[in-house]
């Protein structure tokens, strides 16, 4: 834990960097005490006056200079081939290069996606990525995972995601023994579809180090029934965004209600002086900013495109936290038991078959 | 109009029935011109002294006695076979006897949709029935449709949930022109999956007298970007009990910090004189209660099952309004431009299928 940690940055992506990655890298280094190093990415003449306003930077920052940049709506097929040289590939390829552990950007998603695969590749007995989020609830966070990179899922990739999920919370909200829920419909006909009903099946065969529940319903994702919720990246994205925008139309209202009247506007003057910024903080979508890519070789956190200096803050620490554990130890253990359930799986069809033709 | 309208209550489903659909009753006549009758279906012993306790009820009740109820446990498949002569049988048999023209209950969904589909069959051109669900947007409503009751679709299906959900919203929430919009993620890559895909395509290609946007996201339905929202059950299921949860959470970071000094209490004391009361209202599930199944030959009405009267009078009101309504008619009128467009797309695959053949 004493060895240097090198982050590397793509310090041109997301709506308004490079202002806000510098800013955010400020913040984070504030009052930390873990040896680190920051590896910029991105145009050098705009870099260089941004990191300069920060001594404590300065210190521990070294820019490398690059022209290009990845385009916010660029699609992640053209990214891979015309990204090379830009901010985000060279952020992402200093992890293969050994140059640095982690690699944080803002930048798009489906691109910074594409080109961590191609240039990470998968762990071992991983199908496919997923993205992580962290999700308020009363005490702490929920994982939730996948919520974007995979529309469909087989029941083996869900049990990949429950493996992953889990490690990550453990990694990254310190709790030791989390718990883990599968994201269902609660109604007795429809118990869920096939995929969802032989993954629950499959992670209770294959003998996992994992407090696994079974189902959750929607509803409980923010209650925080369990820790991890997993699910495919379809339904993880549309439930993701759809608790985004319930809790802005709810704070919009409360908005409204406090300045509809002279009582409730001076109502309003004296939560300010107190509650209000506490409700605030939990509602900022900042505190728990960034989407872990999970599943590759190598960490990479994408921090939400609107994002601000202390949004970039926050995904700096979950990267951190992330390279200083040992989640990639632990997948590699239950991704091992996973392999072989499938292939006791596998065993009993192929005997079954031999009776039957028998 | 001007003829009397029947409504078909199940008076022993839900949490705390009979009480609250005998009170929900009374609160729906209350002010109300149109002329109604109710018809509860139940244990008299236990209805007559609650109805009696409101004159104007009595005047336009009429119970039909039955020992038997659907449990709010039991499986949708058990629920058809055991529950001849339950209050929910007997209430959605009411319908096709020609006695009502629309039932509500707050039992057990799934019962009830079994139940309704057994005795009053799908209308000619819907494969299966939706479940849809009024949310609260910052003006006024979105529909969003299915919500539980198909775990998977085909592309038709989601047309036909379309075409059902904008004539039902025309029907409820009086807006002539609904626009509709398909739930999808916005990744570039992975712009939503086949099924998603095709059944744009279909939409756009049949021709029906609809304003349809394409797609939406999670983040679009709070918003009330489109006034219809389709998708299918399993995601539909998955985002309205996220929403629920989410709004239930933030409400409850709204009260925790109405509490959490002597300040914050003094500015709760101000805010209860007015504005509290206004924010309550709109984030009070009662005020939407009602999912309403679709594509039935009879409108019928699902209460939550923990809803109270007021909840229960909301429920009625949209069955009202629905029986109301042309909603049935432009529904026959959608479905058949959707199966002339799928004629001819089966015409142009034969043809293309003879000149590969050639």
């Amino acid at each position: 834990m004493n060895s240097e940690l090198v982050l590397s940055l793509d310090a041109m992506g997301g709506d308004h960097a490079p202002g806000i990655v510098v800013d955010g890298a400020a913040a984070f280094l504030k009052g930390r005490r873990r040896k680190v190093r920051l590896l910029f990415h991105g145009d050098e003449a705009r870099l260089r006056p941004l990191i300069n306003a920060h001594p404590d930077l300065v210190a521990v920052s070294e820019i490398f200079h690059t022209d290009s940049e990845v385009d916010m709506s660029a699609k992640p097929s053209d990214a891979v081939r015309r990204s090379r040289g830009s901010s985000m590939w060279n952020a992402v390829h200093a992890i293969r290069d050994g140059k640095a552990q982690v690699a944080v950007s803002a930048g798009n998603t489906g691109a910074l996606m594409a080109i961590s695969k191609v240039c990470l590749r998968m762990k071992a007995g991983v199908h496919r990525p997923a993205i992580a989020a962290s999700w308020p609830v009363p005490k702490g966070f929920c994982t939730v995972l996948d919520v974007g990179a995979n529309v469909q899922c087989t029941p083996a990739q869900l049990v990949e995601f429950a493996i992953m999920g889990e490690a990550f919370h453990r990694a990254v909200h310190r709790n030791k023994r989390p718990t883990v829920g599968m994201l269902n419909v609660g109604q007795e006909e429809l118990k869920g579809n096939d995929i969802v009903r032989d993954a629950d099946a499959l992670l209770r065969a294959a003998g996992l180090d994992m407090d696994y529940r079974g189902y959750v319903e929607g509803n409980d994702i923010s209650v925080g029934t369990t820790d991890v919720v997993v699910t495919d990246g379809f339904t993880g994205n549309i439930a993701l965004k759809t608790a985004e925008g319930t809790a802005r139309l709810v704070a919009g209202w409360v908005r409204e209600a406090l300045t509809s009247s002279v009582i409730a506007r001076l109502a309003a003057v004296l939560l300010q002086l107190g509650a209000l910024d506490q409700l605030r903080a939990k509602m900022d979508p900042n505190n728990v900013n960034g989407g872990v890519f999970l599943g590759l070789n190598g960490v990479v956190v994408k921090s939400h495109g609107g994002t601000n200096a202390a949004g970039f803050a926050t995904a700096l620490r979950i990267a951190l936290e992330l390279a200083d554990s040992a989640f990639l130890n632990e997948i590699e253990q239950n991704l091992a038991l996973l392999e072989a359930a499938q292939e006791r799986e596998l065993a009993a069809t192929a005997t079954q078959g031999q009776e039957v033709t028998a």
